[in-house]
């Protein structure tokens, strides 16, 4: 039994990992500010032994100090995800991404704490060359605030295992998908369906090529990489070993949905300014460990519009 | 004739470039807090037309805002410099490099202007294994608070370039030399000597293999690479063809100084967290633009000793 803590554990990852580590007999402690997280996400959690939540932010350096007293492992997730809006916000990626990260640092620092866990992203390889993308790609050049404030984030947790003798593990993922699923191009074109199934506005041309991973199967790829990888710094690209158009991905949708909208291309091989036209991370890596993803990309999808389909209230919220 | 404006521009590096510029026939505002900047320094520069100092810190984003409206160009050279002490007082680095860089960005884009050249480092590359280490090495992996604070800012800046159309120069530098070198090996070995020239003490085993680059050559490096290149992100590693051992340095100082010190070694192959025993990086990049650096290693230390005996205040200002 170990204690955990997890920033942004009531978000669409956090408690997923939440529910998986209270079931195999944890203690799971939640921190988080509820500002994309959800009470509803982790209902089943709390009422579960062993799960406490306590509602703060991660940029309040002493509520943060005196939660994560006492844990033994630290999974920071809290961040802002959404890589489309950066230039909209340039602060916020570096407050909530960057700036959260070091407060995490130090808060375990002080406490004594070693052990941390840290979501990072495929988008910090930027427009990689070399693709299926591997962990030590050429050194790349950031296309997006997002994406730079998750490299500073590495870049400090590599210092505190350097400088502190922490040991961490980071994680570089494509997009998830699945229960509790609530932001991202899945969300929007159901969001948009809903309101008007005969036409859909697609950002870019829609050839666009990403990777996807289901949610559960990330759960399992953290988790298998923290017991079995034996580096300091565990650095781990998480995904699928396959990629889709993001015209695939509509038609997967649009299928589930049983709608057939007409398709209005914003046009470009981009959607936004820093859209990657083309992610797909090399995972030989945490295959080596046994780890492989139980669902395709296109049941990852479906399973995704099955739960939006089941809780129409997460569109309400926005 | 170019409005130029320098952060940190009365420091080593930014009084040297200073010079240069308003040497040209530029206009120079220096934005410094005289923390670890001198007056000296840019009491030449001050004596030129075209040359304006105003005093203030790149964390006060009112008076950084106000101060660079009006200019074409920045160099962003402010920062904490000192690799060694990260871990003594972690947010410094975060605050002085991260954020900092930040905040320029933030005021060039509000006040419009889009070209910087960055000073970056040769730390970033942790402890690479490809040596010598050219600027698209494998993903490195940080190992100081320094080096992470600064792959920060590259990330940032790069962000800039992507979303809000800036164009960029990041330098990344092995250690400088030369005129008004006021931290690092030299001054500190300079400076135990001047105290006892019996003996010295070396943190490490002295094995440690290191590259230099005289002061006068990097400025000549950046203003070449500014001219010549056209990539957006524009990345350079910055040094000389040759490294050599921290043993032969101080047998050059003590040359140079005419006394000969028992030496005593603290040992192991770090003389501390996140020393790297090797730093060595490819200059092929930089070389092809026609650039190469005028003085050796050898001369570069033999003239920065030459520096710190005639300029032995710079001991009292510690």
């Amino acid at each position: 039994m170990a204690r955990y803590f997890i920033t942004g554990g009531a978000g669409f990852i956090g408690s997923n990992l939440a529910d998986r580590l209270l079931a195999d007999g944890h203690q799971v402690t939640v921190y988080d500010n509820l500002s994309t997280g959800q009470r509803e996400f982790i209902a089943p959690a709390s009422r579960q032994k062993g799960f406490t939540l306590i509602e703060g932010d991660v940029l309040d350096e002493s509520r943060l100090g005196s939660a994560v007293a006492g844990h033994d492992f630290v999974f920071h997730l809290a961040a802002n995800a959404d890589v489309r809006f950066g230039t909209d916000h340039p602060r916020r990626d570096l407050e909530q991404n960057t700036i959260a990260t070091y407060n995490v640092l130090e808060a375990m620092r002080l406490a004594g704490i070693k052990r941390i866990a840290f979501s990072s992203t495929g988008s910090i390889y930027g427009e990689a060359a070399t693709i299926p993308t591997p962990e030590d790609a050429p050194f790349p050049i950031q296309t997006s605030l997002y994406g730079a404030s998750k490299l500073a984030g590495e870049g400090l947790i590599s210092a505190y295992v350097s400088g502190f003798g922490f040991s961490a593990y980071i994680f570089r993922f494509v997009s998830i998908l699945g229960e509790r699923y609530s932001h991202g191009h899945v969300f929007d074109f159901f969001h948009a369906l809903a309101k008007d199934p005969t036409r859909l506005r697609v950002l870019g041309n829609g050839k666009q090529r990403k990777s996807y991973l289901y949610v559960k199967d990330c759960v399992e790829a953290i988790l298998t990489v923290i017991e079995k990888s034996a580096e300091p710094v565990a650095i781990y690209n998480l995904g699928t070993d396959e990629y889709c158009q993001v015209n695939d991905s509509i038609g997967w949708i649009c299928g589930k949905l049983g709608v057939n909208p007409e398709r209005q291309y914003t046009g470009g091989d981009r959607g936004w300014i820093g859209d990657n036209p083309f992610i797909f991370l090399d995972t030989k890596k945490v295959r080596s460990l046994g780890w492989k993803p139980r669902l395709t990309i296109q049941k990852g999808v479906e399973k995704t519009v099955e739960y939006l389909t089941a809780n129409p209230w997460l569109f309400e919220r926005r």
